[in-house]
């Protein structure tokens, strides 16, 4: 019989690059693992049942989005989201607290209430207090919930980031008391702190005392350089207690991932592979590829030669050329579940290389490779 | 070995209802045919390993839009569209006539050099002459070729319509000529006339002179009552050869199909499902519906709880409404699909109906329901 609690298991080193699993009731994750985006319920343009060719092992939902559309109501109907856009493996939701800074005006962090905004659908005014997250992210029956936190936008303001790790704190106190009893599920912490040590350190020693199933690093790829992202995960990212996973919130280009397992990095979220599927950027092993240049227009080669998944191998790049410039929604199909094919590829080589001792060889060769 | 000729083979008759079958070197089509339609080199929104899962033996292709992308050169590059888009089965092409009357700006008809028209795309000046389009559909490697016609808009006036047939006509000498000997290809004559039982008996005379693999009704379709285009079907799909496949081209709701099938037409195609597919109008056996209803928002039950393709049955109405109203790429994805999958299975009931001889029956029970 699987393992019905959620557990991580860190199998092995490799200078800091960790090799673990993950075990949930809805399956096992294999990390370093990279997590494909369904923001409304939906990874896009991509049939789940591609998805799972890919071999993703779990996917992310946007707790905002879904709790404005298609609503809690809906959701419990369903038992969630699993069985509403037809998914039978591991969600991760977000706390729905990142959305609300950038997506809604009127938005507002208030302590004791919590996060109150407005809807971008349709302008109701909604108070989204810490509580309530852990509620509508049990709505959503997802089986990694995150709490609650201040995500501040990029600043080198150290009273402004220590004011958003004190209300993140007694957030994340709130959320795990919401949380409750249950195994087959994991509440993670979310770190904060910009780039400064200190402050991450005060952040990291206030979420371990609480105690987490997992910890996010957030407040980062929020626009600051890789190298500073990079520099401030090579002093915080030990700091972190080393069985439990450790997630980097919005996770980002290969390099960036490569880069941040270099650091001891578990796990990842983006939206890259199916945003640039959209506007026609291929990530392959010879580089990002903008198919939309006319160079690919007579180019009979496919992405990649090796994938059978919906016949990808069967289209060449002139095709998809044509496909992008004509605006057709194909383009986004193939090119987005390439793309998170070449994502999982990527992350499959990564835990190889960890396990066989290659890491660094493989992470000196492709950490400039897609900047 | 198959036969590696095109020709049609006429099985029964039910009333003037008719089962067929076509055949080309690159598979059978049964006739009453539905041919989805893939303007650009795709049939908006779904796989094409997919569209061979509804049951789909021939889809059809815009000259027009291939002419101006990708384009002869590209086209060529392939040998064709076939393998361009990844569909081995036939394909019709239309002959670029109608597109460039309703699509093209400064479009004028010239008897000697063909249709004159400016690129939507880019504004170029463009003569598609009647060699041209047999050229551009040949270069296509379409199974079934289209003469170039003079498509008028809906009109009473006599004259437009009788010059539009002379020039269709000389036209459509010039593409026999053009188009030569080969039997692994089929060319079809267009006939033109309005609503005029004279006028379309003149065209069907002056084309069958020439001879044609098949014969295509024009002209229908363009705004004219469903009542008003069943009457000139009776009044004139009989004097057409009985031997040849007849083409109703545009057509269109499941109604209007299953009423021109009642006069003898053994071919359609149309964008309707597709079309509405990306605004979430779903063909059913309970007739359409629309999917953005709200009356959905919590429907649990699937489109089609039979449909396997893609997991369709494991989506429900209230899954698609939140999509549809999200905006999100799937919802046309997975409502195109079932669309083309409705349609197919409906063509597959129409012909079991002629076959046993219930067409009738049939008729009288769907002939109004998806209006």
């Amino acid at each position: 019989m699987e393992n019905q609690d959620f557990s991580f298991e860190l199998i092995s080193q490799n200078g800091r690059a960790r090799l673990g699993k993950i075990f949930t009731p809805r399956g096992v994750i294999d990390t370093p693992a990279f997590m494909p985006v369904g923001t409304q319920g939906t990874v896009k343009g991509v049939f789940t049942e591609d998805i799972l060719k890919t071999g993703t092992q779990i996917i992310l939902g946007n707790t905002y989005h879904l709790l404005l559309r298609p609503g809690i109501e809906v959701l419990n109907k369903f038992d969630g989201l699993h069985k509403f856009m037809n998914w039978d493996k591991p969600i991760l939701t977000d706390s729905g607290g990142y959305q609300i800074m950038s997506l809604s005006s009127l938005n507002k962090i208030d302590r004791d209430l919590g996060a109150i905004f407005k809807s971008h659908i349709d302008g109701k005014k909604i108070i989204l207090s810490p509580e309530k997250s852990i509620q509508v992210q049990k709505s959503i029956n997802s089986d990694i919930i995150m709490v609650l936190d201040e995500c501040p936008k990029l600043t080198k303001d150290k009273k402004i980031l220590s004011k958003a790790i004190e209300v993140s704190t007694h957030w994340a106190e709130r959320c795990k008391i919401e949380f409750g009893q249950d195994k087959s599920k994991a509440l993670f912490g979310i770190v904060q702190g910009g780039l400064y040590q200190d402050l991450r350190e005060e952040s990291i020693n206030s979420l371990t005392k609480i105690g987490f199933d997992g910890y996010a690093m957030g407040g980062l790829a929020v626009g600051e350089t890789q190298s500073d992202m990079f520099k401030i995960l090579k002093e915080t990212t030990n700091l972190l207690p080393k069985k439990k996973p450790r997630y980097l919130m919005g996770v980002g280009t290969p390099s960036d991932i490569l880069g941040a397992v270099n650091q001891g990095i578990d796990m990842f979220d983006c939206v890259m592979p199916t945003r640039s599927g959209r506007t026609g950027l291929a990530f392959t092993w010879e580089g990002k590829l903008n198919i939309k240049n006319s160079k690919y227009q007579k180019d009979k080669e496919p992405l990649d030669p090796n994938c059978e998944i919906r016949e990808l191998n069967q289209y060449s790049k002139s095709y998809l050329n044509h496909l992008i410039k004509s605006n057709e929604i194909l383009a986004s199909m193939l090119i987005s579940l390439h793309n998170i094919n070449f994502y999982q590829q990527f992350m499959r080589e990564i835990r190889k290389n960890i396990e066989s001792g290659t890491f660094t060889t493989f992470y000196k060769k492709y950490i400039d490779y897609f900047n």
